[in-house]
């Protein structure tokens, strides 16, 4: 629209006031976001992973973390709006110091044995496959006891906690904070469908008590899930891991699942206003969103920005691990998915 | 208080009308129920079980159950004012035509292997140990695919469905209805702290879509819980048996436990508006309910009545499984507990 | 079935062990009561209270109480198996003393102005037609600051904490607890849509913390509803009372409702598990219960027992007052309805 | 921290590779945001929206709002980091036409009678006070039946939405959307602490039923609220706007407040990660907000943005209406808050 010279000198005017004039804006109501997709290679990765546990010393192990940013936001650190996505390495002995911080975290770990996580004075074996919760708020601290580099991918909702001016971060007075409970009790407690009897729940905004999903199990899930039912034609067998107090999302913001593409699958597409990030656990494929087109492989990592249309062709069995901010858009109201005809 | 005559004939009068005066009656709101604490040894139970297999034809198999009466509840079928409690043998080869109603029902492995439980399609092999879920109106059987006779424990709710007015009950068409899910589809679902992405859920007065929640992982879990926290003194080490979509108990009524007493155990008495039906899994130990005092060892059933004050002795280590109305006494807003001085 | 004598030789048997066979229980799992339709006619009652006011003393005014009691129901003091019903007439000057009880209460007003019930510190003021609550465990007393006999209707759910064997009750040291708030603050706090920012909630099992829903805003809501909308065909213009902190109902046990039949209404037959209590509060009519008729007028009283078809005429417009188990019946799963054809 | 060369090399060769070393990032994890605190005096808004009237035509009606920006936010439209403001002002005989957003919005009534909002197919007509809803994706117009020009405040959720790429916007075909209801329809169903028997909730991300808050009735409980306790230290005497079917907020997103501050009320201070956006109803008062002062007038609109210490001084009786992002906060786990000592 063209507003001419008497409209331009009003919004000089106003301009001073801090107003603004909604009928200059370029009506832009269209779903989507700047992101873009984009996978990342592992192969290309580790060898950078590897020089960086030289250059940077065992005393920054905390922050020896490769940031995957998405490539239209370069700067932000983040791989979509919503969702920061990190690489870490930690080498035997070496432990990345206690601290906590309000944005959620979850790790799932890519490769090597004998890393731990603490959190809240309970230590948790991390393996290949498992998902590691680190709630919000909560001390934490990492360790690897074993006698090769353990890698591990970071999730966060950094970006939502930024949004809402909501970001705390604290150090522990200690590198690492006090174990209180025996190795595993919160899976015993928590992950067999099982609650302790005095357990009262976190309330809205909380996140799951139950620290590990071991691949194993989950794994297993999938495989006899897969025996019984079709595969879902967009999905396949997808599974959604769950707060055991609640049957809701691991986090309030973030929604985290396994899935499994039988050999041979060729999806269907659909979109969603999620940003979704993946990890190859098993299997190699392909994915479309969008406009790209993607090879994977263990270990490579992915991004679908909302509203890009996603399908995946399996021609051998695949195992992916993702992530999503689908728990914050159900809680708020946003979220809205679409099968492609 | 005396009322004299004109009041005597005040209430005559009345009566006619279906009336009633609220001052003759003698104010009387005391918590406790009518029914006693009783205890029901297996030892004695089970030469009836087994005489009742020789009494009653594999083709009333379904009703081959003997029903454990509360001593002061003759003639109603209750071991408490809410809740059943039956013993149910069944022989290899038989089955127990399907049906479906109201109330809901647990089943609690006692002894035997070979038998199933198939709900609303799915089968599910029982083990001792195991809790079996029936939820309301879902078609169920069941069969004995084994070599040996199976018993199990039934535990219902009718005395509440009942109270209401809301009992439904319809024989299937067939004797087993159809199996459209694969053996073990529920526990890969919804066993793992997983749930399916397409779950719905089934809203407020839905039961636990887990059809089983096998012995070996329940145990594990208490004995892993034992071995990182102190004890509760009133319960030991105490689980509960959670619906894996909301984290609430297993039925709208009814709360499902575990616990594990350790050797030594001399726990401290407490009251509790439930009714509590136990049955023993392992150990022998000793109870206190009101003014009795029971020994226990394995597969007794013993009942808890409202507000009678119970404790524990466990010379030796004990696991008892335990069913009680506290779900339904929560949603009401009636539960109350009071641990002893 | 004729079970013969070796049958009958094992019942008598193990009932000595207090156990009882299921195979001879006539199987009746229908739904329904054993109590019947009935209702009140308030032009029969009315003398009734009034000599109950010369016969009781102002000191006894607490438990001057006509009961309702079904005529299948005698000796219970109940209306339905789960819902207890009394007409309570309270004299200028008198007060009912303090206490509180596990069973929560409604206060229907059917006639009088200047009574009031005063909850755990704020007295609320009634007038004909408004619903007032007395939350389980909460202090009460009432009076009568004004010129006339009060008379109000009392709903229970006693049978149902009775079943549970959870009725407590106590008096309060004074006869009227001491008042902390001005009157009318609980509808200013939570009777507009609005909440205190601080309001906590009271969680499952919790009442609603308004403690009276006046007439006027009810009848004003149900008119302009019926400008509005056509009328069901069962039950007309049909509002149920809210709890404002959660959108559930009053009580966790006991459903609230107010409804307007149109001129002319004739409705259609339907059936529902719910036990109901209606309180004709304007115009004359008709209701069909199973096979009972009755013609109502302002301030009768009825009762729908479950699974009763029932339904309504209403030559010239009616406002019915009910009350049911319907809240509890939801939370536990058991409710049906079915409109008949 | 200074990384030396070999880190630098080492940066630009991931830097191809779309990733960040998180060791370069300065730590900055604190609470807060761009937004500064800032105050619009309506005074010197007024002529600006009346001179719109007059630049923009009948036709541009709907875009006809003057959007208050963040002195730090310039460009972004916003007034916060998670939220929307902005002034409309409508003239007798124009219609803003139909259409539908996923942002939620709010209409807070400044000046003026005779306008209305429909919203699905009811219209509510409003007044200086009132606080109207359009829910997210629900068609809305807007029309001014009155004799003078009418201002209204819209606040939104458009930021939140934004981040999550969930912007979708729909012109109706007509300009007004065909009216299916009576005017009132939703305030005598949603309005009374009463809901519609049939009313089925609207689920997790829902947002309230009830179109219209009426100013009369708030303002009225507010005052009663006041004559009963003493006012907060912080907030005075504050309600908020509950979703009647819920208790929980209006919005997924957006909390909405009215509060009073009695006449010489001197408040504490307090901080909160929550974005406000206050509007002044009624008085003049002063507003503290981190390291500014504002003095303020009715129709004035500030901004406090997260963790900025804010505290009012009140030298006569004030009335603030004000809405945030406190829903999307408690629902995501990121409220904090903090009175000052």
């Amino acid at each position: 629209m063209d507003f001419g010279p008497a409209l331009a000198e009003f919004s000089r005017e106003i301009s001073a006031l801090d107003l603004s004039p909604l009928w200059e804006r370029v009506a832009r109501m269209t779903p989507g976001s700047a992101a873009v997709p984009a996978l990342w290679k592992y192969r290309q990765l580790r060898p950078y992973l590897m020089r960086a546990t030289e250059l940077i010393t065992k005393k920054q192990a905390e922050r020896r973390v490769l940031m995957l940013e998405n490539p239209k936001l370069r700067g932000t650190t983040f791989i979509s709006q919503s969702l920061f996505t990190g690489l870490q390495i930690i080498l035997p002995g070496e432990i990345a110091p206690s601290h906590r911080h309000s944005p959620g975290a979850l790790r799932f770990i890519v490769e090597g044995e004998g890393a731990y996580t603490a959190v809240e004075g309970e230590r948790t074996m991390m393996s290949p496959g498992d998902f590691v919760v680190t709630p919000n708020w909560t001390w934490h601290d990492h360790g690897n006891l074993g006698s090769g580099p353990v890698v591990w991918m970071d999730g966060l909702d950094t970006p939502i906690a930024a949004l809402f001016g909501a970001m705390f971060r604290e150090d522990h007075p200690q590198d690492t904070h006090p174990l209180t409970r025996k190795d595993g009790d919160a899976l015993a407690r928590f992950g067999n469908t099982l609650l302790p009897v005095d357990y009262k729940g976190n309330g809205p905004g909380g996140s799951t008590p139950l620290l590990i999903y071991p691949y194993a199990r989950t794994r297993e899930a999938l495989m006899q899930m897969a025996h019984s039912t079709d595969p879902d034609p967009v999905c396949g067998h997808k599974l959604r891991y769950a707060h055991p107090g609640t049957g809701g999302h691991p986090f309030p913001t973030m929604a985290v699942f396994m899935q499994m593409l039988p050999a041979g699958f060729a999806g269907k597409a659909a979109r969603s206003t999620e940003s979704v990030v993946y990890n190859v656990v098993e299997g190699r494929g392909r994915v479309s969103i969008g406009e790209s087109r993607f090879d994977f492989e263990p270990h490579d990592i992915f991004v679908v920005p909302p509203w890009e249309p996603c399908r995946f062709d399996a021609p051998a069995e695949c195992v992916l691990f993702s992530y999503s901010d689908r728990a914050a858009q159900e809680a708020l109201g946003f979220l809205r998915e679409k099968a492609e005809a």
